[in-house]
């Protein structure tokens, strides 16, 4: 058995580096690739994916699985958790045919490129034949999983395991109502003057030199990550000694660039607080997409947009842009930090609009799959339900239906996510506080260790070895995603 | 055997798309890799290496290289080269023990870590065993291919086909005298003042922006390329639409920057200019390390130092370092450019006194492998031939037999390629002036198409399809490196 294991690690050994592997490519990719090597990159993306499909379905490794399973670990061991997410693994590739593997790696790789031509011309209808293209092959995928009913099922059990269309609609159902009515309640109040923001001036190498103190001392570990420059902030992990983050600076919005880092951080941390004992093992790797955003959310809005977080970072705030925020008051700063408005853009969006955001996207891809909605009339629908949940109309595309890059790389199921991290990033954050009551008062004096130390204790650390739900109820005692503890925090962010 | 070319060419094709990905792990090994992700990136590559050597050694492999190769193919058509660069890969490949493979790489691993205590403790004792061990292991290697009395010749093969210790003692013998007397002829018509340089202010920050802007008037495609920096200036090359260079700023030295950028870019220039039609096969390659060096060395040398190349730039560098050039003429500024100085570093010496260098160590390495020198000499070995060919002694290991990572690495036999590349870039320098009688005027003026033109037409389109014999032959009309071209262009240069 002690045998068996061992090659079984080797095997999925091999099968993580090659993950991470193409993990840099595709960092490369957004970050330093020229845009002549394009073509070259798809080619070279879509080896990688081949070789990681034709190890990960080997007869060899389906026999270890199978011998092992079969061998009683303790249910709560590592091994056993390594064997739970393999098998899962293990079926889902084994079921998809070679063609298919290629043919959606280069679809998502000639689909990027095609978004952001489209994207620069502000045309949806650039982007249309690369999008029905990845629909159709991932329907093709996710019917290998699912009868027709369910497809898209399939698709959001990749991102939360689980998930299904039914759950969300008894979660995002009262949810939007209630948030809607609450957006409308803040909006009522009449605008809030964030003028000093947008109209001061704010050079882009001390935004960037903010965000990285900031992070720092946040708990960021610069000794095993980055951070670099592209177009759309990510973060992305070749082990957990190489956790990398991406921001970026857009002019006019001097709180983008630190909030988009403190947001990656949220996601690094994460992937550096993994136990290193999974290092080459699936276990490596967070519980889910939600439980993924839940950190990154709740350091981006619970932390960085209250009134503790700024009180430390305000001062140094103001002198690092003492022309712009000189005269700017503590409370009409944070009253601009908390600005509620009805936007376009998700990632710009605040957090009393965010999750409108995504529910509208949910329902467009729901939709596309169930085949009640065709992809040529996205930017339509896009639109329509724009003006529904936030009363604003797109004035092109590259505003609209054309500002997300997920679905150019195939990545349907991934925006109900965002929402649910809100959630649970709610759920663990009352629980933290329960916890720790001095929580507030370290954050207003620039601790973090406190913070930190509960999410790598509870969370962390586990990285893939429980279900979300396992996970969510270990940490919060609570099994279920609820919108409760989030409308609470809402209701208390906005004093409503 | 149509279809057998075809699967040959997928096989080589994923092969090619392993190698681009190491290269690309390199590169960001050197650029961009947190410090505390080292192993995790070392055990990255082994996986990758383990993956190539196992494709590149398949039985499938060698059956269709045996296959094609009785064809039949006209022996001048891309299939052919194809085939005989394969079929001497895979018998080199082939031939290796598995364990072989390991034990020189790891001892290859060692070599560094002992290189770099030795370096920094100066003392070449520190590194003597694992150089040893490297030595045995090269032999063992070598010894697969070539009886003992030619193991020198085994190691020389793999960086130019064909070379042989003889050849090299005919090249480098005479070559030695004569260049050896050049240098003292010009070093005793007294010093050259460069003190503007050394103790100039000459910003990073201009120095980069004038090598990329030069560069690129040279030709260097940044739609395909990019620049950053390191340690150690390098060129890789991930597929002919991803050539990127690295450089450095090095502070009192204010022309490293430039100059390390050109010669980059003339290896780069060599990448870029290979026809399209071989990517993904063992020809997208130069001829040879000899070829790649003349690339670069002719870039950096016969065009950057010359009174036509800075007839153009100097005025523009003059302009944006005004500060420390003001008062300084084009005469006086030229003759720096050209300083002759007998120096203790390889990769700071000048134009007349590199080669020197090379030979030095050329005799050294052959030595050690013939058996004449033992390991334990080779730092009074070192420090007696500075003495005799430069006039100088190293003061301590790290400015002598340390100083470069070669032998750290197992790389015995690079070395002389270095020197090869000074004499094929003067015999293609000649051939192209003799067909170009603009070629002057064009570079006074900062155009360089022509010349650029004459490469990609004679050597880079062909990548490694010809041996560097069949080569130079094409290009020069001589298959033969001779010195003759290189000591008549020395003798031009420095008016003797």
């Amino acid at each position: 058995m002690d045998r068996d294991f061992a090659e079984l690690k080797s095997l999925i050994g091999e099968i993580a580096d090659l993950t991470a592997v193409s993990s840099l490519l595709e960092w490369d990719q957004q970050v330093y690739l020229p845009p002549g090597a394009e073509e070259t990159r798809a080619q070279q993306l879509e080896t990688l994916a081949a070789l990681r499909h034709a190890k990960s379905t080997s007869a060899r490794l389906g026999k270890l699985i199978d011998r092992l399973s079969a061998a009683g670990y303790d249910p709560d061991s590592d091994e056993a958790a390594i064997l739970r997410r393999l098998s899962r693994d293990f079926e889902r590739q084994r079921k998809m045919p070679r063609r298919l593997v290629a043919a959606l790696s280069r679809a998502a790789a000639h689909g990027q490129f095609a978004w952001m031509r489209a994207r620069k011309a502000t045309d949806f209808t650039l982007f249309q034949p690369a999008l029905e293209r990845l629909i159709a092959l991932k329907r093709e995928y996710a019917g290998l999983f699912q009868p027709p009913s369910r497809i898209y099922d399939a698709l959001l059990d990749d991102f939360e395991e689980g998930m299904t269309a039914a759950e969300l609609d008894r979660i995002f159902g009262p949810l939007r109502r209630e948030q809607s009515r609450l957006v409308r309640a803040i909006v009522a109040r009449g605008p809030v003057d964030d003028s000093f923001l947008r109209n001061g001036r704010f050079h882009a190498s001390g935004q960037l030199a903010f965000a990285r103190e900031t992070v720092k001392r946040i708990g960021y570990d610069f000794n095993r990550g980055r951070i670099d420059l592209s177009t759309h902030p990510f973060t992305t992990e070749f082990g957990a000694n190489d956790v990398r983050i991406t921001t970026n600076v857009r002019p006019g919005l001097p709180l983008s660039c630190l909030l988009s880092t403190i947001h990656e951080c949220g996601h690094a941390l994460y992937g550096q607080g993994i136990d290193p004992a999974y290092a080459r093992t699936p276990l490596a790797d967070g519980a889910s997409f939600g439980f993924h955003e839940s950190q990154s959310r709740l350091w981006e809005n619970q932390v960085a947009h209250s009134a503790e977080f700024w009180q430390f970072f305000y001062p140094r705030f103001q002198r690092r842009f003492s022309g712009a925020l000189g005269g700017v008051t503590f409370e009409r700063f944070l009253q601009a930090v908390n600005k509620v408005e009805c936007s376009l853009i998700r990632t710009e969006a605040d957090e009393a609009t965010y999750n409108l955001h995504i529910m509208l996207r949910y329902e467009l891809e729901k939709g596309v799959f169930d085949e009640t909605f065709r992809v040529a009339d996205l930017r339509d629908l896009w639109n329509a339900k724009m003006v529904e949940y936030l009363g604003i109309e797109p004035p092109d595309d590259a505003r609209g239906v054309l500002q997300d890059i997920h679905w150019a790389t195939g990545e349907f199921g991934y925006f109900p996510t965002y929402a649910l991290g809100n959630l649970i990033a709610a759920q663990i954050w009352a629980k933290a506080n329960a916890e720790l009551p001095q929580l507030g008062m370290e954050i207003a004096n620039g601790r973090f260790t406190q913070l930190l130390g509960f999410l790598r204790e509870n969370i962390h650390r586990f990285g893939a070895k429980y279900t979300p739900a396992q996970l969510l109820e270990r940490c919060t005692g609570s099994a279920r995603i609820d919108s409760k503890c989030y409308l609470d925090y809402l209701r208390s962010r906005y004093r409503l």
